[in-house]
């Protein structure tokens, strides 16, 4: 069984000026792999149009997903949906279902679904929109590509409503093997149980816990008794 | 004076795997901002061969620095070097000058240098090395590319080392403002404002502390009297 290949674009002046931390992508990259989806690549780009725009065609095509974080706030700049709108050669206007969205939310809340908060409501035409149990204002899917908030509360309550539609693959297992011993140590014998599971794939990871050095390896597969096999094998002869 | 421009490539399985969290973006980003170097994009991508090659080429086409961190440890997963020297189109061998350098840390800390801890001493050629004040194994630059640890405090001192020799830009600075509104109250006044100090951007940021909305909206420029300017603007008007 093949496994489902995804993109990310993080979207923000914010990130790349080191104002906020990301928490995005390490949620997103979680929950794909629990499903069996590979998170290929994820990439973090200003608010520009240009890089937006390209970023999108580029990524939606060369991956199964493309999930985006940011810019679809009320504010002069929450650019993505236009962004988008353009990587798509789409028409963007204030949509009758996300505007009842809207006005209900609003509504139950007593504020007023003034202009600016209507703009939340211009979603590009043949997208499918992606409830957000936050704050409302929805994201929203066009073929492979997910548009959905940078908050990160919305960001993971939009992504609770999209996980169920996706493609899953079958889920990598990994397994987790602590040596207190240096990556120098072990790196020509872990070469050596590299070559001969070539089934699965290993990472090696080094650790200093209160001046103590030592390896975290870990053996990802889809074989749990091969991959059972192999930490044996690290066991035996590291 | 123009900012110069720069990316990052960050390399590893397990941040896309979600596996680890990454910190170095993070650092990298606030390290630049501070002496005006421009951080355009930065892209997370696996241990992959094809990718980190095409990435390299076109990260340091596109943007006037490449730093990369994560692939140049002693195990099998290591493979940002090799990768650097075909984009580049170099040969790689151990070098004497980085033999030298771990000869010397392993010997005073009485470890053998062994055949894996030497394949940290396989430097592409005319590349300059860039000192490691944890651990010995040397990064390295070549031409605009600066290729670091992953481990966040071996790379957070490898790009200690090279910030000093870096092209500076004027610092872009910052002031921020506070407001107890959220952002679909002010984003109209905001837009007007926005538009007002065209020589300045202004990032609106939301905020949920405790049940309490709010929106911080951060100025960004060169001229620290106009930016205070408009930080009144936004307290007069909004």
């Amino acid at each position: 069984m093949e496994q489902p290949t995804a993109s990310m674009l993080v979207i923000g002046d914010e990130l790349l000026s080191g104002r906020t931390h990301d928490a995005n992508m390490h949620h997103l990259a979680n929950e794909l792999t629990e499903i069996g989806i590979n998170l290929s690549e994820a990439r973090f780009i200003r608010d520009d149009d240009d890089a937006i725009v390209s970023n999108i065609i580029e990524l939606r095509t060369k991956f199964d997903y493309l999930f985006t974080s940011g810019g679809i706030g009320p504010t002069h700049d929450d650019i993505t949906t236009d962004c988008v709108a353009k990587a798509f050669g789409r028409q963007v206007s204030v949509r009758s279902d996300a505007f009842k969205i809207l006005k209900k939310y609003y509504d139950e809340k007593g504020i007023e679904l003034n202009e600016a908060r209507l703009r939340m409501a211009r979603i590009p035409e043949t997208a499918d929109l992606i409830e957000n149990t936050i704050s409302g204002a929805p994201g929203y899917v066009i073929e492979n590509v997910y548009v959905m908030a940078g908050v990160p509360r919305i960001f993971q309550s939009m992504l609770k409503t999209i996980l169920p539609n996706l493609k899953k693959g079958s889920p990598t297992l990994s397994l987790s093997v602590k040596l207190y011993k240096g990556e120098g140590d072990i790196a020509l014998e872990l070469e050596k149980i590299v070559r001969k599971f070539s089934e699965l794939s290993f990472g090696s990871y080094p650790f200093n816990e209160k001046g103590v050095h030592g390896t975290n390896i870990v053996i990802r597969g889809k074989d749990k008794e091969l991959m059972i096999k192999a930490k044996e094998k690290i066991l035996i002869l590291i």
